[in-house]
């Protein structure tokens, strides 16, 4: 299940709205015979892809897959279920089940009640992870939001002048093209785009293709090429975004902040002291250092050439 | 070595004007015979401590100690040159040289005609990072500067009413604690002690009696219980401080890092966001981004409870 989350993992940012699900399947005498991924766009999905090139040795075989298999017909396709009951699979694994309430344990009934073995919940923490874009909008109805700050140890942006480059070095910005490409949609304020035109691309080789939509916070008028969004609130629109992550600046971050709609921190912090500077977060609401706690937690941790990537993910008590 | 890097650590904070040396002295057949570190106010010395311990199991024995033996005679005893000559010990192992050109090599120079054989090198970075204090107070004349901050991601001390209490949990101010009794001062501007009375004391089971000397940062009128500093400057006056411990507050901090005289800096990062509040530093000088960098590292990096604890350390060509 850990290499279908991880087939899962590779294709997030690229299938919005539908979940970036992987799938594996492993013959009878353990051979891995088919491995998918949802195809960009969200179609075909993971377990067809997978089917398709197991062909015949799907007989008495195990599928693996991140997501319960779709049972709610489309005119795109046959269900993954139909798929499934017509491949001669014996067992299906799946991490977790479809919280589509169109789905929603049918299509599992379906399967039990054709003779196939049912297995749901190993790997469940790490598909939930590599979903987590998809995951939040089916629970929060909008994209998970991640939150990229460029900090100085004492927690600056900029100089007082604004000048910011570079704070990181390469192979944190490369991280974060990365990143980039695993997001549906990337956000900036009017102000950073006014201040550094920022391109926003993945310049990563191999990953270029990967660039994903742009976005424009801002109050004023519309700029081409970019999406707008007059308010943080305006995500609550973004229905076919899964993942989109939030690069600035310090307005920007505040209003998210604020509103308490960022679900994850990127956090890519320098060896550098600026001093008297640009602050990375205003004001947000909090009047008592008691109420700061309890809201972040720690989840990793590791060292981008002398940068350090720190990621905090937000503690919601409805866990996505 | 590193046993005995590990013995002179420990006193360290207590043998000023003195460095913290360790010593280990292991017999001809491999069972360790003796151990000693610096006494508390600088005498004995760690080799006289292990020599005694030792008696006459030190014939043929090695003696392993993170500095060169001693050889400036003194009132108040024997030098370590004279006891080790004396005691039947075969071999010696030194970190490091003293740097104190009163011994400088002179005491080596003793031990090799009398057909002792020597090795000097083994173990010097653990050494060096165990004498660290002494060591930059013998390379640059004043103490070993550390500063303590604790931070909040945003690099926040306070919410703009002042209130801080607490950024860090507890296992963080045990840390805090216990890097008091290691060492001889611990200095707060006087912002600091009007606003928060700290004691300043070491609360661990075992250490009180290792609370160092306060030192206060003012301008003003001297207060009872606190040597004064009237200005970062200061520092070069203190001779008899190895380690001071500067813990805030702000104004404070940025004084002493805007005259450069910071050489490490405790960090204890809470997982919580602040937003509008007090910043950790002020103007240091720094008037570009680029001249920010290659003055410090990250040298270690631990989980303290929830909160994480970053070590950096200044980076000078002219290395203590
Ligand atoms: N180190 C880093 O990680 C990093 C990353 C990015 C940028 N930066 C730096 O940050 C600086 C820009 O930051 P900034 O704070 O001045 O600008 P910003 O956040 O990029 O943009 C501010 C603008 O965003 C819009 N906005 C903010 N909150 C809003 C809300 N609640 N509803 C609607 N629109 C809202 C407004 O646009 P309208 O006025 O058009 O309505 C506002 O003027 C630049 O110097 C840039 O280089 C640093
Ligand atoms: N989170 C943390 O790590 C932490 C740690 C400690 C304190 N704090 C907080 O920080 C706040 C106090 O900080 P602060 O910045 O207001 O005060 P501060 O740094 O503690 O003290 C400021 C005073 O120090 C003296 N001083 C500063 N620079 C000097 C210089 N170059 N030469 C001589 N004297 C100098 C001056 O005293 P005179 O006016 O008497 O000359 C000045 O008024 C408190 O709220 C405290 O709770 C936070
Ligand atoms: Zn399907
Ligand atoms: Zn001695």
């Amino acid at each position: 299940m850990a290499e279908a989350a991880r087939l899962g993992d590779a294709a997030r940012g690229t299938t919005a709205p539908n979940p970036n699900v992987g799938c594996l399947i492993v013959s009878d005498d353990g051979d891995v015979v088919g491995e998918g991924a949802t195809a960009a766009g969200g179609r075909p999905h993971a377990e067809a892809i997978a089917l398709e090139q197991t062909g015949d040795r799907a007989t008495g075989a195990t599928l693996y897959t991140t997501l319960e298999p779709c049972n709610h017909r489309s005119v795109r396709g046959p269900t993954c279920t139909d798929l499934i009951l017509a491949s001669g699979v014996r067992t299906v694994v799946a991490a977790i089940q479809d919280p589509d309430t169109r789905t929603a344990g049918a299509g599992l009934e379906r399967l039990r009640a054709a003779g196939i073995e049912l297995r749901i919940g190993p790997g469940e923490q790490q598909a939930r992870s590599s979903m987590a874009g998809w995951l939040t909008r089916q629970a929060l109805g909008r994209p998970r939001i991640t939150l990229k700050l460029a900090l100085s140890i004492d927690g600056k942006i900029a100089l007082p002048s604004g000048e910011s480059k570079w704070i990181t070095g390469e192979d944190a910005r490369a991280h974060v093209h990365l990143e980039r490409a695993h997001c549906d949609m990337i956000l900036v304020g009017r102000g950073t785009l006014a201040a550094d035109r920022p391109r926003l691309d993945v310049r990563l080789p191999g990953l270029e293709e990967r660039s994903p939509r742009r976005a424009l916070l801002s109050r004023g008028e519309p700029v081409e090429g970019w999406e707008m969004l007059r308010s943080p609130h305006d995500v609550f629109r973004l229905h076919d975004v899964n993942d989109l992550l939030v690069e600035g600046g310090s307005a920007t971050a505040t209003a998210f902040l604020a509103e308490d709609l960022v679900d994850r921190i990127l956090l890519y912090r320098a060896p550098i002291l600026i001093g008297e500077g640009r602050q990375s977060v205003g004001y947000i609401g909090l009047d008592a250092i008691g109420d700061a706690h309890g809201r972040w937690e720690a989840r990793d941790g590791r060292q981008l050439g002398i940068d350090r990537l720190e990621v905090y993910e937000r503690i919601r008590s409805t866990a996505a």
